[in-house]
C-alpha cells in the first residue's frame, strides 16, 4: 500500500553499488546536457533564465520520490514553456514581479490538479486527447516555438504567441537584423543540424564506440554553448551588441509560496488545467514507451501524483511548470540511468551549478539557445503523421487540421480546446447516426452478413436488422426512424429482429424508443424480436417492463431467430 | 422542392369546404381557450399581459406557412416563459423599455437560430437532450413555475427564478397575505382541479356527448376567467385590493424591429440557444406523437424552420419567444383541426379580440391566471418517470437528479446545461472503459458467448476476446491494457483473436494502439488475429498499413477463426 504511493520504496531497499555507478554517470551527463535547454525554456516562457535551473532541482527530487518511471527526467519543456508564456502574457508583462509570481501560481495549480486527479484516479481524462489532436498540437506548437526563436536568431525584438503576432513583429523589426548575432545563431543551427543528422556516424568513423558516439552526438548543444560562450567572451561581442544570458543570481532557489490572490488564481485555472493535461500526456506516453523497452511498467494514476509533486516542488522553489521532457529523458535513458536516483544526482549536479558556476554562463549568447531550441523543437513537426491521418480517416484529419490551424492562429489554448471539442463532437455525431444493416445468412453457415455486401440467404417476411452501435439518447430517435422506414418500405415484413451484437448499452431514452417501436409495430401487425443481446444489457432490460410488453422473443443467436422465423409464414 | 420548404403548398390546393368547417370551429375554440394562458404566460415572463396576445397572432400565421405538423398550435408556453423571465431578469427590471426590447431580441435570436439549424439540417442536435434530462427539466421547471405562482395566489409580491429566491421572497411577505385574492385563487384552484379530474365524467352524466364533454371540461379555465372577472367587476374587488390584469392597449400588435445592440445581443445568445433547443424538443416530440395518431408525418428539420419563422414573426410584432404548446395543441387536436388553417383562424380570432375586446379583460384577477397556470403546469411533474428511471439505470437517474436539483437551486439554464453535459460525459466515460469478454463456443453451434456467463468450449492457447465497443481515442489505451494484461496473466496463449462484431469504428488513435498491440504481441510470439470485422471498418483499415503488418489473419467469423486455430497447437 505504502509502496504504491511512494514508489521509491520499491527500489531503494535493493539499491547497490552497480546501480549507484550507473545512475551517477547518468546524473552527471544529464546535468551537463540539460543546462542549456533549461535556460532556453525559461527564456521562451518570458522568465529569467535562472528559473529554468531552479525548476530542474527540487522537482527532480519530488519525482524521484513519487514517480513510477525509472528513467523519466522531469524539468521545463518546450511546449509547457510556450503554454506558460501564452498564459502569462495576458496577465502581466515579462520581467515584472506579477509575471514571476504568476508562473509559480501556474505551477502550483497545475501540481495540485495533477495530484488531485491522481488521487481520484482520473488518469483516463488524458485519453480524451486523441492522437491526431496531440500530434497536430505538437506540430503547430513546434512551428510556433521555432517562429518565436527567429527573432532571437536575428538579434531583433519580437515576441508573440500566434503566427500573426510573430510574423508582424518580425516583419516590423527585420530591418534591424544584428549581423554578429545572426552569424552565431546560423553557425550554431548548421552545426546542430549536422551533428544531429551525421554526428554519430562521423564520430564512429573517428574510432569511438557506438554508444559513446551516440551520446557525444547528443552533446552538440553543450559543445555549441561552450564554444560560442568562449567566442563571445574573447571577442567582447557583448560590446558589439550580441545579447547574452548575463547575470544569473548565485545560490540555491529561494523558498517561495505564491500568495493566494483569488482573481489571479481564477484566471489561471484553465491554463493550469491545459498545462496539466498536456504535460501529463507528453510525459506518460514517453514513459510508457521507454518502460516497454525495458519490460518495466508505469502506473498512470501514480504518475499524476509524481508530476503533481514535481510541480508543487517547482512552485515552492521559484520555478515554473515542469513535466517529463522528451530530450532530457532520452539523454537519461541513453546514459544508462537505472533508477530515479539518476534524477536525484542530476538535481544535485544542477544545484551545484546554480550555487557556484552561474558566472560561467554570463557570456552565453541568447542566439545559441535559440538555435538549440529550434533544432530540437522541429522534431515535433510530424508531417508523416499528418499524411497518414489524411489517408486513414478524413474526420480524424479534420480534428488535426483544426487543432493545427487554431493553435497557429489563435494560440495554444484555443487550439487544444477546439481539437478536443471537435473530436468528441464528431464521435458523438457518428454514434448519433449509427450504421445499420439488413443481414442474411451466409449459405451453409450460422453466420449472418450484410445483404448489400455479401451473397446471403434471406426471407422477405423476416427483416434481420443489425444495429451497429450502442443505443442511447443521441441515436434513439434515429433508430425509430430506421425501423419505421424499413417497415413502411416493405409491407411484406411480418417480423423485425433487432440484432444487438453491437449494442453495448441501452439507456433510458433508447428504452423508451424501443417501447415506442414495439407498440407501433404491434399496430401494424409486425412482431418485434431481439437477438444476441449481451449479458449486461439483458440484465438491465430485466429491470424494466419492456421484456413483458415485447410482442416477440429474445433469441440467443441470429441463427436461432432465423431458423424459427423463416418457417413462420402463415 | 418548393413544397418541401413551404409545406402549405401540400395542403392548400386540396382545401375544401369540409376542411374549412372543421378548421374554423377548431380556430374559434382555440381562440377562446388560449386567451387566459397567453396572458398568464406573458405575466410569468415578467412582461405586460398583452404581449401574450401579440405572440399568439403573427407566429401562428408564420407556422401555418412553414410548419409540417397539421395540428400543432404555437404560442407562448410556460417553460419558455419561465426561461425568458430568467434570462431577462439578469438584464433589466420588469416593466422597463429594455426588458420589453430584450424579450423581442430573445425571440429574434431564437428564430434566427432555429431557422439556421433547419436550413443546415441540424435537427439531430435536439437528440442530445436525453429523455431523463428533459423530463427532469420539465419536472423541476413545473415546480419552479408553481412556486412562482404562490405569491400571486396569496396576493403578495415575490418573484424569483430559483427555489431559494422564491422561498425567501415568499417567506418575507407571507404575513401580508391578501385574503380576498387568496379566496379567488383557492376557489379557482379547487374548481380547476375538480374539472380536470372529474369534469368530463360529470358532464357526461349531465347528458352531454363524450367529445363535447371532454372539450367543455377543458374549458374550465375559460369558465373560471369569466366568473371571477364578473365577480371582481360586480363587487368592486379592485378597490379591496385584488390585483387584476387592468388596462390592455387596444389594437393590432405594433410592428417592431429590435435595434441591433451588440452587447445585449451577445448576452442573450446562450439563453436564446437554450430556449430554441428546449422549445424545439417540446414542440417536435408532441408533434410527432400527434402525427403518429393520424398516420401523418412531420419533418424535424422543416419544423425548425416553421418554429424559426414563428419566433421571427413574434419578434417583429412585439411578442415573446413561442413554440408548439402542449395544452393549446391538445385543444386544437381535440377540437378537430384538420390543417394549419385552423391556426390561421385562431390567429384571426385572437387578432379580433386584441383589436376590440381587451376592455373585457380589465377585471380579470391575476390570481385566476395564477390558478390556471398552477393546475396546468403540475402535469409536467412526472414522479412515475423518476421512479422508472431509478429502477432502470442509475446513471440516467443521476443525470436526471442533477438536472432537477440544479434547475431548482441554480435556475433553468444551469439545470439544462449541467444535465446535457453530465449525460454526454457519462456516455463518454462508459465508452472509454468498454466491456470486453473472453468467449467460447456454445457446444454444437457456431455461436460464441462469454465464458464467465455460459457453459462453453474453449482452448487454452487461443484467446477469443470480444470487444464490446467501437475503438476510438478515449478507449484506445484501455484496449492496450486489456490485451497486455490478458497475455501477461496467461502465458500459454499463442493466439489472440479480437472479435470485432461490436466495433463500429476504429479511429486513427485506436489504429495506433492496434499497431502497438500487434508489435508487442509479436515480441512475445503471440499472433494477433481479427474476426467479424464489419464492412465499413474493413474498408477503412485497407487505407492503412495495419493489415500488411498484422501477424495473423482476418477471419470472416469467430467460428472460422476457432476452427482453424484450435488445431494449430504445435
Amino acid at each position: 500500500m505504502l509502496e504504491r504511493y511512494l514508489p521509491i520504496l520499491a527500489w531503494l531497499p535493493h539499491y547497490n553499488s552497480r546501480l549507484f555507478g550507473a545512475d551517477l554517470l547518468a546524473g552527471i551527463i544529464v546535468t551537463v546536457m540539460v543546462i542549456p535547454q533549461s535556460l532556453a525554456y525559461a527564456i521562451l516562457a518570458g522568465l529569467p533564465a535562472v528559473v529554468g535551473l531552479y525548476a530542474s532541482i527540487l522537482p527532480l527530487l519530488a519525482y524521484a520520490l513519487f514517480g513510477t518511471s525509472r528513467t523519466l527526467a522531469v524539468g521545463p519543456v518546450a511546449i509547457l514553456a510556450l503554454m506558460t508564456g501564452a498564459a502569462l502574457s495576458g496577465i502581466a508583462s515579462p520581467g515584472s514581479e506579477i509575471y514571476l509570481e504568476a508562473a509559480m501560481v501556474l505551477a502550483l495549480l497545475s501540481g495540485l490538479m495533477l495530484t488531485a486527479m491522481g488521487l481520484m484516479k482520473l488518469g483516463f481524462f488524458a485519453n480524451f486527447l486523441s492522437h491526431p489532436v496531440i500530434s497536430g498540437f505538437l506540430t503547430a506548437s513546434g512551428l510556433l516555438i521555432a517562429a518565436s526563436q527567429a527573432a532571437n536568431l536575428l538579434g531583433v525584438s519580437g515576441s508573440g504567441f500566434t503566427v500573426v503576432e510573430l510574423a508582424s513583429n518580425l516583419f516590423a523589426n527585420v530591418s534591424e537584423t544584428h549581423w554578429p548575432t545572426l552569424a552565431i545563431g546560423t553557425g550554431c543551427l548548421i552545426f546542430l543540424v549536422v551533428m544531429r543528422r551525421h554526428g554519430k556516424e562521423a564520430l564512429c568513423r573517428l574510432g569511438l564506440g557506438e554508444s559513446a558516439a551516440a551520446l557525444l552526438a547528443k552533446a552538440g548543444p553543450v559543445f555549441a554553448v561552450v564554444v560560442t560562450t568562449l567566442l563571445t567572451w574573447h571577442f567582447k561581442l557583448v560590446d558589439a551588441g550580441v545579447a547574452v544570458v548575463g547575470d544569473i543570481p548565485k545560490g540555491l532557489p529561494p523558498f517561495t509560496f505564491p500568495t493566494p490572490e483569488l482573481p489571479l488564481w481564477r484566471e489561471l485555472l484553465v491554463p493550469a488545467l491545459l498545462i496539466s493535461v498536456v504535460g501529463f500526456v507528453e510525459s506518460v506516453s514517453m514513459g510508457q514507451m521507454l518502460a516497454a523497452k525495458r519490460r518495466e511498467r508505469i502506473f498512470p494514476n501514480q504518475e499524476l501524483i509524481g508530476l503533481g509533486g514535481a510541480n508543487i516542488a517547482a512552485a515552492i522553489s521559484s520555478g515554473m511548470p515542469v513535466t517529463g521532457g522528451l530530450s532530457r529523458t532520452v539523454i537519461n535513458f541513453d546514459a544508462g540511468a537505472q533508477t530515479p536516483a539518476a534524477g536525484g544526482f542530476a538535481a544535485l549536479g544542477i544545484g551545484l551549478v546554480t550555487v557556484a558556476l552561474t558566472p560561467l554562463l554570463y557570456y552565453l549568447p541568447i542566439a545559441t539557445l535559440a538555435a538549440t531550441i529550434t533544432v530540437s523543437i522541429l522534431t515535433l513537426v510530424d508531417i508523416q503523421m499528418i499524411r497518414q491521418t489524411w489517408r486513414y480517416s478524413r474526420s480524424d484529419f479534420a480534428a488535426m487540421a483544426v487543432t493545427i490551424a487554431l493553435t497557429l492562429v489563435e494560440g495554444v489554448e484555443a487550439g487544444i480546446i477546439a481539437g478536443v471539442t471537435l473530436s468528441i463532437g464528431m464521435f458523438l455525431y457518428r454514434t448519433s447516426r449509427p450504421h445499420s444493416a439488413l443481414v442474411g445468412r451466409v449459405p451453409g453457415t450460422e453466420h449472418f452478413r450484410n445483404v448489400a455486401r455479401h451473397e446471403v440467404e434471406s426471407a422477405s417476411h423476416v427483416a434481420l436488422l443489425r444495429i451497429d452501435e450502442s443505443l442511447y439518447f443521441a441515436n434513439a430517435r434515429y433508430l425509430e426512424d430506421t425501423v419505421y422506414n424499413l417497415v413502411a418500405s416493405r409491407p411484406e415484413i411480418e417480423h423485425v429482429v433487432l440484432i444487438c451484437s453491437a449494442v453495448n448499452l441501452i439507456d433510458a431514452s433508447a428504452l423508451e424508443s424501443l417501447d415506442a417501436i414495439n407498440a407501433r409495430l404491434k399496430d401494424s401487425n409486425v412482431t418485434l424480436h431481439l437477438a444476441e443481446v449481451k449479458g449486461p444489457v439483458m440484465d438491465q432490460l430485466k429491470n424494466s417492463d419492456f421484456l413483458d410488453d415485447l410482442t416477440g422473443r429474445v433469441f440467443l443467436s441470429t441463427y436461432a431467430a432465423w431458423s424459427e422465423l423463416k418457417q413462420s409464414r402463415e
